[in-house]
Order: C-alpha cells, then sequence, then structure tokens
C-alpha cells in the first residue's frame, strides 16, 4: 500500500442534512450527484455528496448504503471510533471554527484547552457524531 | 473551516499491534511517540503511532485515550461508520492490495467487483474494524 490516503467518506443519516451543515462550515461541494444509481435492498445506491478538499475527497455517503456497499450489516453509530483533525493557524482561530460549528449544529464536546503536548484544541462531533479536533499547534505552519 | 483535513485517527485497541499491522500493509512510521504523557484515570496518555502520509497525517491512537482526549464516553466499535479510500492505478492491484491487507491480518468485507458507477474495488476491516476501500476508478489518474 503506498502512503496515500484518497478518499474519507463519513457515513450519515440524513445526506441534505449533512450536506448542509458542511456547507455551512465553509466547504463547497456541487450538491448529491450519483442519483441515477437507485440500488436496491441488496445493491447500494449511489447518491453522494463530495467535498473537494487540499489532498483529499470528503465523501457525505448515506450509512445504509455504506454498509451495503461494504457488505457489511449495518453497525451502531460511534463516537469515538476514530476523529479528523482540522489544523488552523492560531488560538483564536480554533475558538471561531468550533463556535462556527456550534452554530451549524454540531456538538461541542471539549471546549478548546492546552493539551500537555503543547497543542490548543477543541472537538466537535459532527450531526451523526463524527468527532472533529480543531487544533492549533505552534510548532506546524498552517497556510 | 478551510478545506482541508490534516489528521486522520483511528482510534485502536492495540497500539503495538496495529503499528505492526500498518507497517506489514507498506506504511512508514518512526513507532510510538508521545510516551512521556502518562495521562490517569481523566486525562489521556500520549502514547501515538504517526505515519506521514501524502498531504494527510494517519494516526493510531488508544480507544481509551481519544475518549477522554475528546471528553466523551468511549462507545462501542462502529464497521460502518466511516470509511477510507485508498486509490490504485490498475485493478490488479486492487487485487493485490487486499490480498497483502488480508496477509496482514484484515478481514475482508467485499471481495473486489465492479460497481455500477465504473470503479472496481473490494473492502477489508483493520484489527479494530475500520473500513478501508481499495479502489481503481479508470477516470482518475494515480501516480
Amino acid at each position: 500500500m503506498k502512503p496515500r490516503i484518497h478518499v474519507i467518506t463519513l457515513a450519515v443519516a440524513d445526506l441534505q442534512r449533512s450536506l448542509s451543515f458542511y456547507r455551512r462550515l465553509g466547504l463547497e461541494s456541487p450538491g448529491v450527484v450519483g442519483t441515477e444509481f437507485t440500488g436496491d435492498d441488496e445493491h447500494p445506491a449511489g447518491d453522494i455528496a463530495i467535498f473537494e478538499l487540499s489532498g483529499v475527497l470528503l465523501c457525505l455517503y448515506p450509512e445504509s448504503e455504506l454498509a451495503k456497499d461494504a457488505a457489511l450489516g449495518q453497525g451502531p453509530p460511534s463516537a469515538t471510533a476514530f476523529s479528523l483533525g482540522h489544523a488552523v493557524a492560531t488560538r483564536e482561530e480554533v475558538d471561531a471554527v468550533l463556535a462556527e460549528a456550534q452554530a451549524a449544529g454540531a456538538t461541542i464536546t471539549d471546549v478548546p484547552h492546552e493539551r500537555p503536548w503543547g497543542i490548543y484544541s477543541g472537538y466537535f462531533q459532527d450531526l451523526d457524531g463524527h468527532l472533529w479536533e480543531v487544533l492549533w499547534n505552534p510548532a506546524l505552519e498552517v497556510v
């Protein structure tokens, strides 16, 4: 396996609702595509929303369809299975992005504070419980 | 929020075991760092393994510590909360990476096949159930 991840797909309960949430957070997407692939009880439908980020595609895909596409039973959501990290350039920006997320409907699980390893960060959960850490690391230059 | 994800953190049950798994898959890491931050019942320890991928850091972090770091109770693992997509340049490479993952201890949930939307892919779960799709998309140039 080459050292590369091309796609991060978040399973969501309601595609339009989550699309709106991430758009309110400032991410841009052409909207739901793939609707021509209708699927059925066994085959996943194609409806997906894609955000082109720098270096990686962030996709929102219904949890029922991801389960079918991966040939797995749909599990319960988990709050702590993984997190996505979003780095910003200043401490104030950590506070601002978390406030923005909360205004868009996210749940703040951990208000920003200093961590022992020298970063300042806080966490929010999106509408499906997916965890994001917004962080400022003084050792890291973020443009 | 800027259109950028800097870090993907996977919660794992056994840090050394998962580090070995991803190394066997061909990813490179200096090993577990942050061990000087010992943590306690309330504060997360710092032990983490980091893989520098192109454009994003893939981190392995104990699930107990991620729960504490995010100020959340530790949830049950979920198979279908998200997936990571790894694109390759040929159909044969999809088969090869999945075989390599299986040899390293992964579970193949869906053997490679054509999807209605024109990609050829299969899925595996890592040792903690995190889902990866290995995919060949003829419309996408992968170097």
